[in-house]
């Protein structure tokens, strides 16, 4: 199984994407808001995203970390920079996916050993057609 | 310029994505929520959409709908079905983009004779990679 953080300019934005989540969330896993600069301020931290990774790598999770636009992606690389490195990079990845979309994916699928399939899902979500 | 609307299916999460769009824009044009029953129950309702385009029309804007997942899609389609026949398809568009990053950039991109160059962006949207 994997936890998922989601990473909005928007806390609030991010906030709601997780209650969506968890509507659709078969299993109990970790979603961690990593949004916003604070509650009320747009932007991203990546000491923020950081200390979500650690939270979700130290309970023996796969980390999947949805951002929305420009920094906030940024902002999760450098919070994988960032990481000790006995940490094992191979076990977090950011999605090159929506994330309000890539978000409800994962969350619907994370169930068992789950990491390939929710990184297989999510690239298929790329071709994806809504119309 | 154009109007959109947003089609989640949580009314809460259109709403965080319309506040985030307001912080981008660079002009004034309508953004209109249509996610949810209504603002505690998940789901959509096309009559809802219907009103939604119908508001941004008279406006003489053209309309551009982001849609979540599912059903707030096929309730979007249905919404254009139930319009008076009067109204001109042509300037009515459910965008096959990401419902975030989607109404991101077209609230970015609104000014002048955006309707086209909205069309476009979008397109290219789909070939973005994040990572």
């Amino acid at each position: 199984m994997v936890g998922l953080i989601v990473v909005s300019h928007s806390y609030g934005l991010a906030k709601e994407i997780i209650k969506f989540c968890q509507e659709m969330q078969q299993e109990q896993f970790p979603i961690i808001n990593a949004g916003g600069l604070d509650e009320e301020t747009f932007g991203s931290n990546p000491l923020k995203i950081q200390e979500a990774i650690e939270t979700i790598y130290q309970q023996d999770l796969d980390v999947v970390i949805f951002c929305d636009i420009g920094s906030s992606i940024l902002n999760a690389q450098m919070a994988i920079d960032l990481l000790d490195e006995k940490i094992d990079r191979k076990r977090i990845v950011i999605a090159d996916a929506p994330i309000v979309e890539g978000a409800l994916i994962a969350a619907t699928m994370n169930y068992g050993d789950s990491f390939q399939i929710i990184k297989d899902e999510l690239i298929k979500l790329k071709e994806f057609k809504k119309v």
